[in-house]
């Protein structure tokens, strides 16, 4: 029972919660849900402005409850309501809870959207759903006016309201709210909207009621900078944009950004104002897409790996170049969008999620907090494949992680045929087992390659066929391997020549033409040096996965979820029938989207999901796979396509595997052959690392 | 008894803190000290490197104590200590108590230079002694090294370091420090000094030990900005300088300035960059004097009247101009020099005393913790006298503030031959009762001017007589008052220009020729105008006194201090006989210096005494003069010179006071007549308000 009330009063009920419980005739709904900790949002405090308390009142009898709930237990809609349907529309069975007061027994739905710690459900960005927990949150008050009589600080009468109105205490002001307070209460008639951050920073202030507050959830890719804008009120996802990282013109991939950096004077400067000018394009590129301006945005979240972490903070990453990988911090960063360099609001946030190890980064953090293996009960492998590939393994009991240098040919770099996904690109490919005659699906079109009218499609859609992606490479060598192309120990087959002109010998060695361009273009071939380059990045992949099993003493894992903008687009059959990932069920192999950018989007969102994370990082059992002398046991043992020593019904089921290779040794090349083909790399991993 | 210790261990007694227990043998002093909750300082961790912690050993047979301390008691310096001697010298008498080590009974006193909590005593600045609480404090630690087995971040085992090593926790880290922790590390072989801010925040990071640490106190005043470089480690002041406020060309006085932001688009933008420009500067010049670089500036404290303090902190002052006279904060400010635009270290924080009213300010805050009327049993009044007067009335139990517009003619303003204090200025006068013949004294001068040799030493100077300083201006007139010259009712009486060609008709009223300097220039005189100026300061400060004192039933004050840079070179009984002050013994009137800068000091060493001024404010009663009707009745009354009803045996022990007047009403003019004399304000204070 609410306090002060007493068994005479109106009963009411809340759903989905059930909470119940008594309250004095004449309380309003909203009163009567926070007296019994039912979670109702608002923004204007009971105003009836902010239209973000609306409830629908159930009526009937309800047996179960002993209750009867009747349309003349809620007073009729008073001038505020009126006024906000008129001005808003509202459906005939909504109230606006802050308005309608009980006066008799109630049942009361309170609607998903009108819950502060609401789920969000974002099946677009194959995210879990999650709860939402506002860091920043907007709030409506009235300020006494100054007085001769009791001549306080505007600040402290703000402060005093908003404890008065919304029980918020110990609050702190930005300089920044403190120099435009007085002019705001006089634009507002002493009612002012203020945004609170964590409960205790006054970050923004606007006159009257506002109910608008941005949010960008990022994530700071190697290749790729990838945003989306929120809106922090509601939690819907506005606008998602992507450009480019500008430091690629300093090395593709990581490590040769930190040799830059490491060879030119003030070189870590230049990096870190190229990454914080893309993420300000990527800012402005979003508020264009929307009506939304830059400074509406009060918060970001960031994720990325620890190379690009440091970057953007300002921090030189040398020391993550070399042993013993030391991180800067491991911990959650907060600071101001102003300190990084990015306008926004001028009180805007940033959080950046917690770097977990020296290889292993915060993308890592946004990737578990979006996939969760840590609340599992199965044994959950997720990785994360890029040029590095980020690896987690474990279940509710144990989480380990690790980082494996797997290099860019999954990106389709150092590739001969291969490219960027984009339109145009080879993504999907089936090679006939009879014939070795191949068939392809490229991205932007829809049509298969042997179908009737592809030729007119990709003409239509203006790509062309220009290249082999990354998912493309690794279905067109797992095919190559099923149709007897490929030998176990990645040789393309001479001997197979003489069953079709699509085998070509390539000096010493021989090639397969996948596709000659009607239009001339250069012929999209898979030479035997980019088998090799998919052995050796999916060796290395597996090798992190087998040293995290081996640690928890593991030959199987559960479940497998690969993420990362290429990780999505990987058949899960062909990544197993190359080894990418360990066997396991067909069925439980599935695509993670971006889960680090969805992780960065969870901790904008959610306040518990940032302490959630940080605590979750310090129990991560880190695994540095540079250091592990059976790392690189795993990485020769599983260059072979596919490295498998036992009959695998998982695959079996689906597709008819060539016949093993008699010994387990029948690897092609000794390890010493792949050492020697790697070129001198700074970070001291013996593991192939470009 | 320390932990751990047994009845057969050494007994040490700390003195002047008489604190006592047994300690282990083999402990070291500092180790024994601080387990026995004695205060000693240290930077440098027990490394004897920093040379703080040094302490006297007491030898002999304290029979008080039942303990003989014999030299044998101490084991000899070891290595550490010996390297120390060598490389800084130690009296022989001194040990380093963190390397001294108890083998038996000592008596050990820790000299007030080895206290954290040590008394600051500054003569120089009329300051009351003060026990330092610092805010920013160095530690020097050694930082585990990173290794591939635990793959923790830098700043987490910095942190672990604090904590092992001084017991520091919950620290967060300006991402400016977590910017440069690696390379620090490295340059100081995992050997850094951190200096910490309020126990919470590390703000700096230097490699190995580091014991440099700075600070700034400053008042920011309407006319002048003065500072005190002191170093944050010893509590020694370094350097004072001053350089005036620029935004005195946008008005001489606040209201004038006040009126420039509200009638110039952009000019509270103009006033701000102008202060804060003038404080950049002041910080050179204090560094300047020094061999200290900004850099190493890493706090500064600040007070400054309400309009100063907005003004600075970038806050429109308008609404200060007007009725309610409405604070935008009345709370301290924390900020940082770079948010300020102040060049320093780039973690240096800023702490702004808190403003009291609307027209009281932190300055007022400053004088309050400098004088301490709080804490004192006999009724005190404080008064820091410029343009406005700042004046808090009270004790132990009650204390009222409120601020009175004397106007700038206690500076030397709109006085005829008035001029600020400054070389050539005549500061010192005394009339002759018989011949009226002055004679007087100039500031840089020390010779009286009736004595010989004055001529030469003024020209020896250079300095000239060029005018008459504000406590010249209080002399003059109290002194011709005393004289006959002038009546009661401020009147120069034409009638003694029989007895003295001093006394000149100038139109319709007389004036008095204090000085004809012999190079021709200007003659130095006392006009009508003049004595009606300073009736009119002196008028509205004691009215402001006096609201105070009925405000509190009292018709008497106890002690009388005198603050600011002309209160505190007024002499006392000029300032009675005028009544400036209510009547008072005058042993107990004196002066406080610049008692807001003394403040600014005391809380930029003092976190405690921020706490406490933070408290105080809370509960001081502020008084609005513009809005009391009786302060318009007492400035009315006031106006007569002296406003006296009864004998006064303060001042008739020392002077012969002229007979009173017949009637109390024998003012000169009517109460309408001054009003009309004031030029039109901005503030609507009823009062003279220039």
């Amino acid at each position: 029972m609410a306090p002060g009330a007493s068994a005479a009063d109106p009963q009411v009920i809340f759903t989905p919660s059930g909470r119940r419980g008594r309250v004095s005739a004449g309380t309003t709904v909203l009163d009567a849900a926070r007296s019994l900790g039912v979670d109702i949002d608002a923004v204007c405090g009971s105003r009836g402005i902010c239209g973000r308390c609306t409830v629908t009142p159930a009526f009937g009898t309800f047996a179960k409850h002993g209750i009867t709930s009747a349309p003349d237990h809620l007073a009729e809609p008073g001038q505020l309501e009126m006024a906000y349907r008129d001005e808003h529309g509202l459906p005939d069975d909504r109230r606006l809870s802050c308005t309608a007061t009980l006066l008799g027994d109630a049942v009361i739905d309170v609607p998903p959207e009108s819950q502060v710690h609401r789920q969000v459900v974002r099946k677009d960005l194959a995210a879990r759903a999650f709860e939402m927990d506002p860091v920043v949150r907007l709030h409506t008050v009235d300020v006494t006016e100054p007085d001769l009589a009791t001549p306080t600080g505007d600040l402290g009468r703000l402060f005093g309201a908003l404890r008065r109105e919304w029980d918020l205490r110990d609050l702190r002001a930005d300089l920044s709210v403190i120099r435009i307070l007085q002019s705001t209460l006089a634009a507002g008639g002493y009612r002012v909207t203020v945004a609170v951050h964590g409960g205790r920073d006054v970050i923004a202030i606007w006159p009257g009621f506002h109910d608008r507050a941005f949010g960008v959830a990022i994530d700071v890719g190697s290749t790729t900078i990838a945003g989306h804008l929120v809106n922090l009120v509601t939690g819907d996802i506005l606008a998602s944009a992507g450009v480019m990282n500008p430091q690629i013109r300093f090395g593709e991939d990581l490590m040769s950004r930190v040799s830059y950096v490491m060879m030119h004077e003030g070189g870590d400067v230049e990096l870190t104002t190229a990454v914080r000018k893309a993420l300000d394009g990527l800012l402005a590129a979003l508020a264009n897409k929307t009506d939304i301006k830059r400074l509406e945005i009060l918060e970001l979240a960031i994720v990325g790996n620890p190379i690009m972490h440091h970057l953007l903070l300002g921090i030189d990453p040398t020391p993550l170049g070399s042993a013993p990988f030391a991180l800067a911090t491991d911990t959650a960063v907060s600071t101001t969008a102003a300190e990084i360099g990015v306008f926004a609001h001028p009180g805007a946030r940033v959080y950046v999620l917690p770097c977990i190890a020296g290889h292993v980064g915060a993308d890592t953090a946004g990737v578990i907090l979006a996939e969760e293996p840590h609340k599992s009960d199965v044994m959950t492998l997720v990785v994360d494949v890029g040029t590095n590939a980020e690896i987690v393994l474990g279940d509710r009991h144990r989480l380990l992680a690790a980082s494996s240098p797997t290099g860019p040919a999954f990106e389709g770099a150092q590739i001969s045929s291969g490219q960027r996904a984009a339109p145009g690109a080879i993504e999907r490919v089936r090679i006939d087992r009879g014939t070795l005659e191949p068939r392809f699906r490229v991205i932007g079109v829809d049509a298969w390659s042997d179908a009737s009218g592809f030729a007119e499609a990709v003409s239509a859609a203006g790509t062309g066929v220009t290249g082999i992606c990354g998912s493309g490479i690794i279905e067109v060598v797992a095919e190559l391997y099923l149709a007897g192309v490929i030998t176990a120990d990645g040789v393309i087959d001479g001997a197979v020549a003489a069953r079709t002109t699509r085998v070509v010998a390539d000096g010493r060695t021989f090639s397969y033409d996948l596709h000659e361009p009607s239009d001339g273009g250069p012929r999209i071939v898979v030479t035997q040096n980019d088998v090799r380059a998919i052995q050796l990045a999916k060796a290395a992949l597996y090798a992190g996965v087998r040293l995290l099993m081996d640690q928890l003493g593991r030959d199987t894992v559960d479940e497998v979820r690969l993420a990362g903008a290429f990780g999505s687009q990987i058949d899960p059959l062909h990544a197993m029938v190359l080894g990418l990932v360990p066997d396991c069920d067909l069925d439980r192999v599935r695509a993670a989207g971006n889960a680090a950018g969805t992780g960065a989007l969870i901790a904008l969102l959610s306040g518990a999901a940032r302490r959630e994370i940080e605590g979750v990082v310090r129990r991560v059992e880190k695994i540095e796979t540079a250091v592990e002398p059976r790392f690189q046991e795993h990485f020769v043992e599983a260059m072979a396509i596919p490295h498998r020593t036992a009959p695998n019904p998982n695959l079996e089921r689906v597709v008819t595997l060539p016949p093993r290779p008699a010994t387990a040794d029948r690897v092609g090349d000794r390890p010493g052959d792949w050492r020697r083909r790697r070129r001198p790399v700074v970070r001291s991993a013996p593991a192939a690392d470009r």
